[in-house]
C-alpha cells in the first residue's frame, strides 16, 4: 500500500466542491459521483450505476459474486456542506493540505476520507469472502431525497445480512465506538411579515412593528435562555436514558472541561441544567438558529424598518419523536407565539427521523474484534448527535446497521477547517480490512440469505 | 417652464444611483455631484466648488450678489439611499417612471427631486433680490462625515439670514408643514460571539451556544414587546410634548387607521399604549433591528451553529437627548445583558443629534405666505421623526432653519417604489419662487449681515 499515492487518490475526491445543498455546485456533485463509480471500478466492481438523478445520482455498486458469503452494504455519502465562512479556514477548504499528521478540506472527515477509507479496506484485503454492495449517496446533507425515493421503488437494494455506516467517530482518541442513536433532523424557515415593504425607519419607527424584531422575539419564546425548547408536545414522547447507560456515559472519557476549552472554545456551555452535557447532545431535542435573512445587511447603514425576516432554524430530534409530528408542532408554535399583526409562516427544507439501532447482531462483536486487533481496544456503545436521514430506512429493512467511524470528535465537522488525522486513516484502512476478513471467515455467524 | 423638458432634467439626476452608504457607487456619488454643479451654474452661479472629498464632495455654490440682499443659504443632498429590495420595486430605482401623475424612482422625493425644485424656483424667478448660498453635499444617508469637517474648517460658509432646507413632506395632502424638531440617530452594529469557529448542530446542539440565539435574545431584552427600549437613562432627558402641542396634533388631518392601512399597511400597530401614534413617531426615541449578519443564509439547509451574529441596528434620538450620551448607554446595557458566555461589542457607524427648532423668525412668516398664496393653506407645525444629520450645526450657527418640503407623507422615502407626485413638484417650484419673491422683497423684515 502505497501511502503517498493513496493521499493523491484521496485529495483528488477532496478536491472537487460537491456542496449538495447549492445548486451551483451541481455539476460538483455530479463529478464527485463520478470519482465514486470510478474507485467501485477499481476495487472490482463490475455492475455500477447511477440511480435517480442526474445532478446528484444515487452511486450503486456489486462486488463479485462469492456464493455463500454474507452480503455486507457498505453507505455512504459523496456530498459536503457548504464550506463558509470561507475566511476562517487556514487553507482553502478545497485544496486539500497536510499539516501536524493532519488532512485538512472539507469532507476530510464527512464523509468522503470516510468512504475512501472503506474502499481502500477492501482493495487491502486478499479475496475477502464477502458480498460487497455499494449506496454511496449526494443528498445526505440535504435530506436523502433522492435516496428515498430510490429505495421507496427498489427495496432490494439493501436487501443485506449487515449495513456498515462509517460516517461517526471514536468518542475521543483510542476510543473506537459503535452508536446505538442517531437524531433525527427537522430544517425549516420561519418566516414573519410585518408590512407590505420595508420602511424608513424615522418616517415609522415607534409605531410600525418591525419583522427582524418580531422574529427574534418569536424565536426567544420558542427557546428560552435556560435551553427549554417550548414546543407543546415536543418533550411528550422523549424518554431519558436508563440509569445503567447515564452510568457507562459517565465512565466515558468526556470532560465538560475540556468540551469546552478545546472543542466549542468558547466560554460557556448552555442548556438544560438537570441534563448532563453529554445527555443534551445525545438524547435530547435541540433547536438551533442558522441564519436570518431580509432587512438590511450591506456594508454601511441603511434606516429601513424590515417588512420581512426569514431564520434558517433546524431542530434534531431523538428517538420516539417523529418527524413529521414535530413539523406540526412547530407550525402549531409559531403561530401560537406570533402576535396577531404578523403574518408568520413555516416551511419545511429538509428533514430525518431518528434512529435506534441494537447491538444485538453478531457483527458487533466482529467490529468489536476487529478494533481490538488493530487499535488495542474495542468498540464502546454511545450515541450520536448527528443526524443521517436514510438510516432509520435501513435499519427498519431489518439487517443490523453498524454505525461507526474512525473520525475524531475534534474534526471540525461542517465549520472551518474541517481535518482527518492521518492516522486515524491508516488505522481505519486496517480495522475495516480486518473487519471484512472477520465477516467473511466460515465462523463469523453471519450468515448469507441468498 | 417646459415641463417636460424639466422633467427630462430632473430623470437625468434620478438616473444616478448615488448611494452613498455602498462605496461600490462613490463615482455614481461624484457623478451626481457633478449634475448639481452644472445645474448650479445653469441658474448663474459663477462660484461652484467641490469640497471636502473627491467621491462624496460638498457642492458649494454661490449666486450673483444683490447688495443689501438678505442671504439665504440652501441646504440639499444629492445622495440617496441603496435601492433593495429590488424585486418589490415595480420600475427599477434607477429607471425613474412616470404613471398615475407621479415620479417613481430612489431619490424622488429623499432628496433628488427637492433639490431640484429648489433650484428651478431660482430659474422660474425673475431676479429675486435673493443672495444665493447653496450647500449640496453626498453623505446626508451617512453621517454628512464630509459635510461636518467642512463646517468645522469654515464656518463662514452657513452664514445666511435664512437656510432653507426642504427635505420634508406636507402633513397630509393639501397641508404643507414646517418643522420644529427633528429626531436624532445613533446607527451601530451589535456583534456577539459565542465560540471560535462555527459548530455542527448535531455535534454541538443543546450544549453550545449559539451567537443567533444569544444576539435575538439580547435584542429582546433591549427592547421588549409593549415598545420600551431598556437601555438605562435613555428616557431620562425626553420631554413630553406640552398640552398644547398634544392639542394641536389633534387637530392635524392624522387617522391611525389610515396610517396603519393605508401607509404602513399592515396588520396593527406597535409601541408604547400611553402614547398617541403621533407622539411615538415625532416626540420618543425608537430602537429598530435593519439587518442580521453572519451564520448561513444562503439557498438549502446548512446545519450549523453561528460563532458570530451582528445586527445593524439604530436608535431616533429626541430633543435633549445627546447622541454621545445615547451611545455610551447603548455600549453599557449591551454589556449587561450579554450573559457572561458571551463576547458583545459595539461598532458606531454614524449618527446625529437631535434638533429642535422655534419658528420666530420672519422668515417663516414669508414661507407660510408663500404656501397660502400657492396651496390656499399655510403651513401648520409639525415634528419630524427622520434625521438630517447637519441641521443641529446649522441651527447652532444662528441663522433661523426652515425645515419644509412639498412631499407627502406615503413617497415611501428609504422603501421599494419611492415616487413624488408631480402636482407636488409643480406646486413646489411655485411654492419657492414666491417664497424668494417675499423674501427679497424691501418689506420682507430679514436684513442681510453683509
Amino acid at each position: 500500500m502505497d501511502r503517498d499515492q493513496l493521499l493523491r487518490e484521496l485529495n483528488e475526491f477532496l478536491r472537487i466542491p460537491s456542496v449538495s445543498t447549492l445548486p451551483a455546485h451541481n455539476q460538483d456533485c455530479r463529478a464527485a459521483a463520478e470519482w465514486v463509480a470510478a474507485a467501485l471500478r477499481r476495487i472490482g466492481c463490475r455492475d455500477v450505476e447511477f440511480l435517480g438523478s442526474q445532478t446528484h445520482p444515487v452511486v450503486w455498486g456489486k462486488g463479485p459474486d462469492v456464493p455463500g458469503a454474507p452480503t455486507l452494504l457498505i453507505y455512504g455519502h459523496y456530498d459536503v456542506q457548504p464550506p463558509d465562512p470561507l475566511a476562517e479556514w487556514t487553507t482553502p477548504p478545497f485544496e486539500p493540505t497536510q499539516r501536524d499528521g493532519r488532512i485538512y478540506a472539507r469532507g476530510a472527515a464527512d464523509d468522503k476520507g470516510q468512504v475512501f477509507c472503506l474502499l481502500q479496506a477492501i482493495a487491502a484485503s486478499p479475496r475477502p469472502g464477502v458480498n460487497f454492495r455499494f449506496l454511496i449517496e449526494g443528498e445526505e446533507e440535504y435530506g436523502s431525497k433522492v435516496l428515498f425515493d430510490l429505495l421507496k421503488r427498489e427495496p432490494q437494494r439493501v436487501r443485506a445480512d449487515a449495513v456498515l455506516v462509517a460516517d461517526m467517530s471514536y468518542v475521543a482518541p483510542g476510543w473506537p465506538a459503535v452508536y446505538t442513536t442517531l437524531r433525527g433532523l427537522c430544517y425549516a424557515e420561519i418566516t414573519v411579515r410585518t408590512s407590505k415593504t420595508d420602511l424608513h425607519s424615522g418616517e415609522y419607527g415607534g409605531a410600525a412593528p418591525n419583522a427582524h424584531e418580531e422574529l427574534c422575539r418569536l424565536l426567544g419564546r420558542l427557546k428560552t435562555a435556560d435551553g427549554k425548547i417550548h414546543i407543546p408536545g415536543l418533550y411528550g414522547p422523549v424518554k431519558r436514558p436508563s440509569k445503567a447507560e447515564l452510568a457507562a456515559w459517565k465512565k466515558l472519557p468526556f470532560n465538560e472541561k475540556d468540551f469546552l476549552t478545546k472543542r466549542v472554545q468558547g466560554k460557556g456551555l448552555v442548556g438544560l441544567k438537570q441534563a448532563s452535557v453529554l445527555e443534551r447532545l445525545w438524547a435530547l431535542p435541540t433547536f438551533e438558529i442558522h441564519g436570518i435573512l431580509g432587512g438590511f445587511t450591506g456594508e454601511g447603514a441603511k434606516t429601513v424598518i424590515p417588512a420581512e425576516a426569514t431564520a434558517k432554524v433546524s431542530m434534531r430530534l431523538v428517538p420516539n419523536q417523529k418527524l413529521a409530528t414535530v413539523e406540526r408542532q412547530l407550525v402549531a408554535a409559531v403561530k401560537r407565539f406570533a402576535p396577531k399583526y404578523v403574518t408568520a409562516s413555516v416551511r419545511f427544507l429538509h428533514g430525518a427521523d431518528p434512529a435506534q439501532i441494537k447491538l444485538n447482531s453478531p457483527a458487533f462483536k466482529l467490529l468489536d474484534q476487529a478494533f481490538k486487533d488493530v487499535t488495542g481496544r474495542g468498540s464502546v456503545p454511545a450515541r450520536a448527535g448527528g443526524s443521517i436521514p436514510v438510516v432509520p430506512a435501513l435499519a427498519s429493512a431489518g439487517a443490523p446497521v453498524i454505525l461507526t467511524g474512525i473520525g475524531l470528535p475534534d474534526d471540525r465537522l461542517h465549520a472551518p477547517n474541517e481535518k482527518l488525522e492521518l492516522k486515524q486513516l491508516w488505522d481505519g484502512i486496517e480495522v475495516f480490512r480486518r473487519f471484512y476478513e472477520l465477516l467473511g471467515s466460515q465462523e463469523s455467524g453471519v450468515r448469507s440469505r441468498g
